[in-house]
């Protein structure tokens, strides 16, 4: 995965918190992974499509799933139920729709959201593949992203280039 | 999810099984689900995006996967190691490639598979689309099929509609 296509979803977690939930999140360094293994709870998982095809995963744990989730209902919630499940995966729906808008020269499409819950679960990647991820800290606990992204043709041209931040 | 949709991808998995792995597995009944709790410990996942979007599980026994694994790679394996999950995303990938020719009508695309480790894992559907789970035997142990799938345009006009199996 080349590294510039990470910046879009950056911002992208941290545009999503910040609009959707008033909530301030500051991003770690990020690492080129071998496999996933998601540190946190609760993982939304979303398939992109288009001259590139990849995953999105954002994983949240169960305070910041909670937090985000009673944020979104306007209601104070405390177990990761139905609501939750729908919230975190709305949550990934946005993070990687507002991406692809950035990465428009790929013509991307984003599949159903899923909501992936368990500890010690791993969220592997095919061995051609590998993905960055990108740890977040925030007022209600820890977050990761994860994003691996293939192209599979030649992206459309674009005039103005995106700048490199990573 | 309308229920026809679920015909290519049952198809999709017995084929795939009796090309590329000489298997024979036959499907029990499809159960439509409030959310997914994979059966097995070795799960393929692939998004669908077009005029439809969805996701496509493919839940594996470990003991189908490494046997799977096997046969595709011509050599024994006993761990799930980056060869065992490299088939199984590739096997996912297989059964959404395959079934997605039958349902051209929504010009579907598929993206990344990636496979998901653990016991007591739950893959959740947003809480508006109620996926139907497919179960499988074969003589290398079980199997389930989940499929959620909802069209968000309308799809392509077809002169001959597939004909309904379940």
């Amino acid at each position: 995965m080349r590294v510039e296509y990470i910046n879009p979803f950056i911002s992208a977690v941290q545009n999503t918190f910040k609009t959707m939930l008033d909530c301030d999140v500051h991003r770690g360094v990020p690492v080129l992974k071998e496999g996933i293994c998601p540190r946190f709870e609760v993982s939304g998982i979303i398939g992109l499509s288009g001259l590139a095809i990849g995953t999105v995963v954002l994983s949240l744990s169960e305070s910041v799933a909670l937090k985000a989730a009673s944020t979104m209902l306007m209601c104070e919630t405390s177990t990761v139920d139905n609501d939750v499940i729908d919230a975190v995966g709305e949550l990934t729906n946005m993070v990687a729709g507002s991406a692809k808008a950035k990465l428009s020269q790929y013509s991307l499409m984003v599949s159903l959201p899923n909501v992936i819950i368990g500890q010690n679960v791993e969220i592997r990647f095919p061995s051609n593949v590998t993905p960055i991820s990108v740890p977040f800290t925030s007022p209600w606990g820890g977050l990761t992203l994860d994003v691996g992204l293939v192209a599979i043709a030649e992206p459309i041209a674009q005039p103005i280039a995106e700048p490199l931040a990573v």
